[in-house]
C-alpha cells in the first residue's frame, strides 16, 4: 500500500501548494524552520489518540537560505504539563520518557520546494526546502490542563507549541446524535430559500422551515489552520476532530513529505464512539462517498483527492500503514454516491470491487432506491445509488427527463441511474437500521450531508442550490416526526451547519420576460427591481398549469416570470439571466473554442440571452470559490443549550463529545474492535 | 403644517411607486380593490395606540379596470374579538361603535396612478385609480387574542383582515434597555471585521470581538410588509413598533394618498416608553439624526425624505396634525450628525432654528466632541456635530487630512467639522445622561447606530465599513465597561442587531503588488488567492513604520501588501483592486463626461489601478444595494433567553417590549407626559 501511495503523493506533491509568504507558504503551520505537529495552540479532547511530528527546515535558497541547505538531524523535543500554584513544577521530558514508548522513532529527510509570491512563480523560481523529521504514533494527553512542546534545534533555535487539553467528560448524556451538514449553506442560503418555498401574507410567514424552528442558534468559524478560507476537507475534518488542519487535508496536520498519507493523525468522533462506546454509526450524503465531507469521518490523509484508498480507510480503518491506530469496525450505514471507487478499475483501491469487500464484510448492497427501502435494519448496509454525485432535488423532481441524458447506472452500465433515492429517504432508512443496531445505552451516531448546496453554489446554479438546501430541510423535518415515533426524539442531540459558505445573497427580483426582450446588456439589466420593486416570491403562487406534487415544503412554481436575482461576490466570467435552467445545472464559464483549458470565459452556452458580467476571480477558475463567512448552527435535544453564541468550528467537535461522554482520564476500549 | 407638507407629499406621491404587480404594483398591502390597514396579518401589543385606514379602489383603466373607475363611498367595516368554546361570539359591531368614537370620520377621495410593469413604463401607460377612503385616529386593542376586521363594498366584496393582540406584559423585568444597530451588518461583516483586527495563531483567534461574547444569539428576518428587500426606514420601523412597513415609511402602513403625513399610525417604543413609564430616552448616530435608524423612533410618515419636519416630531411629537397622538417631551438624548436639519434654511422645518428649538425647551446643545464631554449630566442633551453623516471611523481614526477637504462645520460655517467625537464618545455619553436623568425604577432606552456600515457597503468600500463595524464593537466593549462601573449591567438589557443586510463576503486574499504589476483586466485577477492562496491576515501585523494607537480592537496595519479581497452579489459597474482607499470613501460609478446623470458607468477615477467588472443592477443604480439575508441579534442582560432561533424583525419589538412591561390591559399614562 505504501509504495503505491507513495507514488500517488509524489504527484500530488509537485502540484498541491505547501504552505511562510501569504500567497504561498512554506509549511502553513509553520513559520520558523522547526515545526511541530500539532502546532501551537491546538486543542484536545482527554484521551483522544493523536501523532505527533517535528520537522527542521533548511531552505537552500530564496529569502530563508539557511545553513547551506542541511537541516539539523540532532533536534530534540521535550513535553511537560503546566503546574499552577504548586511551587516547582515537573520537569520536561522526553516525549519517548513521557509517553512511555518502546523507542525513538526513525529519522526521515526529504526535499520540497514553493514559491515565495506570485512573482516567483511567473519568473518559475522555486525555493527549495531540505527536511528532517521525526514521527511519534498514536499518543495520547489524558489529564485536563495546559502542556508545553519545545523543538530545539540548530543549536540554540526552539520553537514552543502550547496545548489545551480540554475538560473531561465522561457520562454520556445524550444517547444519539444525528449531525445535518448542508455543504456551503450559510444563512443568506437559508432565508433565501425560505422565501422560495414558504408564502408570506403582509410580511408574516404563513408556514416556515424547520430550521426556524430550533430553539438554540449559534454562530461558527469555519477558517482553516493557515489560511482563512478554507475547503470541505479540513473544515470537515475539524468539526468531526476538534483539530482544523489545511485545506484539502482530512483526520491529520498537513506535513511537508511527500507521502499523503504519513501525516500526523487524530483521532476522529467515529473512531472515538467506536473504540470508547461500540456506537452505531453512518454516513449519507448526496455527495459521491468518498468525498470530503462523509469520508472525514474515517479519512486521515493531506489529499483529499485520493479517493480509493479512502474508500478502503472508511471500511477497514488505518490498519496497512505506519503504524496501529484506533480500530473500527466500518460504518452500520454508508449511503451516497460515488460507484466509480467501489466498481473495480482505475478509481478503486488496488483495483478491487468494493461492493464484494463490503459485502465480504457482512453488509448489505443496495444499488437504488427500491433496494434500499427493503435492505435488512438488522445488518450493516452499503447504499451506492449512482456514479459521481446524486442529481440534485431539482433533476429528481423536477426535471426527471435530465437524469435520462446521464451515464451514471452504479453497477457499471453505459446508462443512466434509475430509482433513485434522495437525502430523506437515505437518511430516514439510515435512522431505522442505526437505532435497530445500536446496542443498549451505546446509542448512534448519523452525520446526513446536502453536499449539492455547495455544489450547484460553485457553479452559480442558484434555484439548484436552493432546492437541496430545501431537500435538506424537508429531511430535517421528516427525522423529527421518525424519532418521535420510534420515541428517542428526547435522547438525540440534533445539530444542523455547514463547513463553509459562498458569498451568496439575494439582492432583488428580475422580470424574466423583460429581460428576454431587451437587445443590450445595459438594458436587460433594467429588469433588475430593487427594494420597492422587488415584490414578493411568486414561487409560492399556485399556477393551475403546473403541479409538482413535491409536498407543503417546495415551490410551487420553480419558473415564474418574476424571479430571485442573486448573486456571489466571486465569480468567473459568466452570463446572467436568473429564473432557473431546465436542461439541467449550468456550466457558467468555459475555454474559448481553440484556448487554453485553464483559462475560463463566459460560457456561449449558458444563458444565452442573459447580460455578460465579467468576474473577479483568476481567470483559471471556472467556479465560484468558498467565503469567510461564519455559518449557522441549529441545536435540539440533550445538550442544545451548550451550541449558543460564537465559537470555533472545533468548538462544535468538543460540544458533541463532550455530550457523548467521549473526554476520557484513562484509555477506554469498551467499543467492540477498540483498542489501538 | 397640512398644507406645506400636503405640497411636499404630491412631489413625491408621483416619484415613489405605489404598490398587484411584481416589479410595481398597486399598494403593496392591498392585493384587492378594498384596504384594511393595518392590514391582515398584523399583530399588536396590548394597549398599542394606532391609526385605521379604509380605502376602496377603483381603477379607470388596465387589467384592473372597474365600475367606470367610481369608488364606492358607501362602504362599511365591522370588528369583532374570535371567542372559542363559547358558543355564540359576540356580534361584529362598527368601528365607531367598538371604539367608542364620538364620530364617523368623513370621507375622503383622492386618485393616484402606477405602472402595472416595465412594458408600461417603457410605453408611459400608466393605470389610474380613484380612491374613497375614511381614518380611524388613535385607537387600541386592549385584551389579548385574534380579532377580524372585515370591509364591505361595492355591493357584496368583501376584504377582511386578521389581526392578533400579543399577551399583556405588564411587569418590567429589565430597568434599561440599550439596542445597538449595525445598519446593514450582517454576519459575513462580522466575519471579515474579526478577520482584520484579531489575530490568529494556527487557527485560534488570540483575541475577540465583543459581539463574540454574548451568550445568546438570533437571527430576524428583515423583509419589508410588501416586499422582500427592505431599506432602512421600515425596517427600523419594524423593530421599533412591532409592525412592518413599506419601503420608505416609518411609523405609520403606507396608504395611496397623496399626503406622506396622513398615513395610519402606530405607537413606537420610545412613544410607549414615555407614555407608560416616563423612561428617559436616547438615540445616538453616525448618521445625519434626520436619517431613518434615529428618526424612526418617533417619526410618522410615508416618506422618509422629509427631513425637516421629522426633526419637529422628535422634539415636538405628532401634535399639530391630524388628530390627538400620545405625547413624548423629546429625547434626552439626540447626538449625531446632520445641522443642514437644525440651522435655518431650506434644510430645517419652517426655515426655523433647531438650535433653537431645542435649547427653548432645555437641551444643551453641542457641536463638537469638547463641548459634548463638557454637557452637563442633568439636562437634556442635543449634539449635532456636523452636517450630512459623521465622517467614518478611518477617516476620524487613520486619515484625518481627508477631514479638512470637508465643508460639513455644524454651526454653518464654510470650513470642515472639527473635535468630532466617534460612536464611542457620543454612546457612553449618551449612559451617562441618561442613567442621571432616568427616574426611579422607569430606567431607560437608547439606541446607538453606527450608521456607516450600510453607507460604505453602498459605495462598495469594505474597508471603510468594516471600520466602522469595529468602532461598533469597541463602543459595545467600552458599554459593558461604563455600565459595569455605573453598577446596573445586571439591570439593562444589551441587544444588538441590524436592519438588513448586503451581499457582502470575503472569498480570499489579493496581493496589491502583483496586482498593480500586471497590464491587462485578465492578468491582475491573477492576484486573487483563494483557499490555499488565501493566507492569513496580514492586518493584525505590527510594521514598525506605523502606529495607528487604535487600540487592541482595530487593525495594526490597514494597507498591507496582502489584502481581503471582498465583494457584493449586487453591483454598479467599478473598477476592483481591492486594498484601503486613503483619499477618502469610494465614488465607484459615475456617469460618462457627457452621459446622462441617471446612467452609470464605472467611474474612472476610482481605483484607476484596478480591473474592470461590469455590474448586475440597472445602470439607473450608482451604489450597490440592500440584500434579504436574516442579520443576527445578539442578546446579554435580563430576557436575554428570548432572544435565540429565528424569528420576524416584528418580534425584536415584542421582545423588548415585553421585557419593559410594555403591553397593558388598560390604558396608561404613569408618564409625565402620557396620555393621547
Amino acid at each position: 500500500m505504501v509504495s503505491k501511495l507513495q507514488a500517488i503523493a509524489v504527484c500530488l506533491a509537485a502540484a498541491s501548494s505547501l504552505v511562510s509568504g501569504q500567497t504561498f507558504r512554506r509549511l502553513g503551520t509553520c513559520p520558523t524552520l522547526g515545526c511541530i505537529l500539532p502546532p501551537d495552540q491546538q486543542d484536545f479532547l482527554p484521551g483522544q489518540l493523536f501523532d505527533i511530528r517535528f520537522e527542521v527546515h533548511a531552505p537552500k535558497n530564496g529569502s530563508e537560505a539557511f545553513n547551506n541547505g542541511v537541516p539539523d538531524e540532532k533536534f530534540t523535543a521535550t513535553i511537560v504539563k503546566e503546574e499552577k500554584g504548586h511551587g516547582k513544577g515537573p520537569r520536561a521530558k522526553s516525549l519517548t520518557e513521557f509517553f512511555g514508548l518502546k523507542q525513538e522513532p526513525k529519522l526521515e529527510k526529504w526535499t520540497f520546494s514553493w514559491f515565495e509570491d506570485l512573482f516567483a512563480k511567473d519568473a518559475k523560481t522555486p525555493s527549495v526546502v531540505n527536511v528532517a523529521s521525526k514521527v511519534y504514533r498514536s499518543v495520547a494527553l489524558y489529564e485536563p490542563g495546559t502542556y508545553t512542546v519545545v523543538l530545539d534545534y540548530y543549536g540554540g533555535k526552539t520553537t514552543v507549541a502550547t496545548w489545551v487539553v480540554r475538560p473531561l467528560a465522561e457520562k454520556k448524556k445524550a444517547k444519539n446524535v444525528i449531525f445535518f451538514i448542508g455543504d456551503g449553506m450559510t444563512t443568506n442560503m437559508i432565508t433565501a430559500a425560505r422565501l422560495l418555498a414558504h408564502k408570506t401574507i403582509n410580511g408574516k410567514y404563513q408556514s416556515l422551515l424547520q430550521l426556524d424552528k430550533f430553539p438554540v442558534l449559534g454562530h461558527q468559524m469555519s477558517h482553516s489552520i493557515d489560511t482563512f478560507i478554507t475547503d470541505s476537507a479540513n473544515s470537515a475534518s475539524a468539526l468531526y476532530s476538534g483539530h482544523k488542519s489545511t485545506v484539502n487535508a482530512m483526520g491529520v496536520y498537513a506535513d511537508s513529505s511527500p507521502d499523503a498519507f504519513d501525516d500526523p493523525k487524530v483521532e476522529t468522533i467515529v473512531e472515538l464512539l467506536s473504540r470508547i462506546w461500540g456506537s452505531a454509526w453512518g454516513a449519507v450524503s448526496t455527495a459521491f462517498l468518498a468525498d470530503a465531507t462523509p469520508i472525514a469521518l474515517t479519512a486521515h490523509t493531506r489529499s483529499r483527492g485520493h479517493y480509493g484508498p479512502l474508500i478502503d480507510q472508511v471500511l477497514n480503518g488505518v490498519t496497512a500503514n505506519y503504524s496501529s491506530w484506533t480500530g473500527h469496525d466500518g460504518p452500520d450505514v454508508f449511503f451516497g454516491g460515488g460507484a466509480e471507487n467501489f466498481l473495480p478499475g482505475s478509481g478503486s483501491y488496488l483495483g478491487k470491487d468494493y461492493y464484494t469487500e463490503f459485502a465480504k464484510k457482512g453488509y448489505s448492497v443496495s444499488l437504488n432506491k427500491t433496494a434500499l427501502l427493503a435492505a435488512p435494519k438488522t445488518e450493516k448496509a452499503l447504499g451506492v445509488f449512482c456514479k459521481s454525485n446524486l442529481p440534485v432535488w431539482l433533476e429528481r423532481n423536477i426535471f426527471p427527463e435530465n437524469l435520462d441524458k446521464l451515464s451514471n447506472d452504479p453497477a457499471g452500465g453505459k446508462g443512466a441511474a434509475k430509482d433513485l433515492p434522495g437525502l430523506k429517504e437515505m437518511t430516514l432508512k439510515a435512522i431505522d437500521i442505526l437505532h435497530t443496531r445500536s446496542k443498549k445505552g451505546a446509542g448512534f451516531f448519523l452525520m446526513s450531508e446536502a453536499a449539492s448546496i455547495d455544489k450547484m453554489m460553485h457553479v452559480l446554479d442558484y434555484d439548484r442550490a436552493l432546492g437541496d438546501l430545501l431537500e435538506l430541510d424537508d429531511t430535517i423535518r421528516a427525522t423529527v416526526e421518525k424519532l418521535t415515533e420510534l420515541g428517542i426524539l428526547d435522547d438525540t442531540l440534533i445539530i444542523v451547519s455547514a463547513d463553509h459558505g459562498h458569498g451568496f445573497d439575494v439582492f432583488g427580483s428580475a422580470d424574466t420576460k423583460y429581460l428576454a426582450s431587451q437587445d443590450d446588456d445595459r438594458s436587460k439589466r433594467d429588469a433588475i427591481g430593487v427594494y420597492e420593486n422587488s415584490g414578493l416570491s411568486q414561487y409560492t403562487i399556485a399556477n393551475p398549469a403546473i403541479s409538482y406534487n413535491t409536498g407543503p415544503n417546495f415551490p410551487l412554481n420553480w419558473d415564474p416570470r418574476y424571479v430571485l436575482a442573486a448573486g456571489l461576490g466571486a465569480n468567473p466570467d459568466r452570463r446572467e439571466a436568473y429564473g432557473v435552467d431546465k436542461s439541467g445545472p449550468r456550466t457558467p464559464a468555459a475555454p474559448l473554442a481553440n484556448g487554453s483549458s485553464s483559462d475560463y470565459y463566459a460560457n456561449a452556452k449558458d444563458k444565452p440571452n442573459g447580460f455578460l458580467v465579467n468576474g473577479t476571480l483568476p481567470t483559471d477558475q471556472a467556479q465560484g470559490v468558498h467565503s469567510l463567512t461564519d455559518v449557522p448552527v441549529y441545536a435540539m435535544g440533550p445538550c442544545q443549550e451548550t451550541f449558543g453564541g460564537t465559537y470555533n468550528n472545533i468548538d462544535v467537535f468538543y460540544k458533541i463529545a463532550t455530550c457523548l461522554g467521549l473526554g476520557h482520564g484513562k484509555h477506554v476500549t469498551q467499543g467492540k474492535k477498540g483498542g489501538k
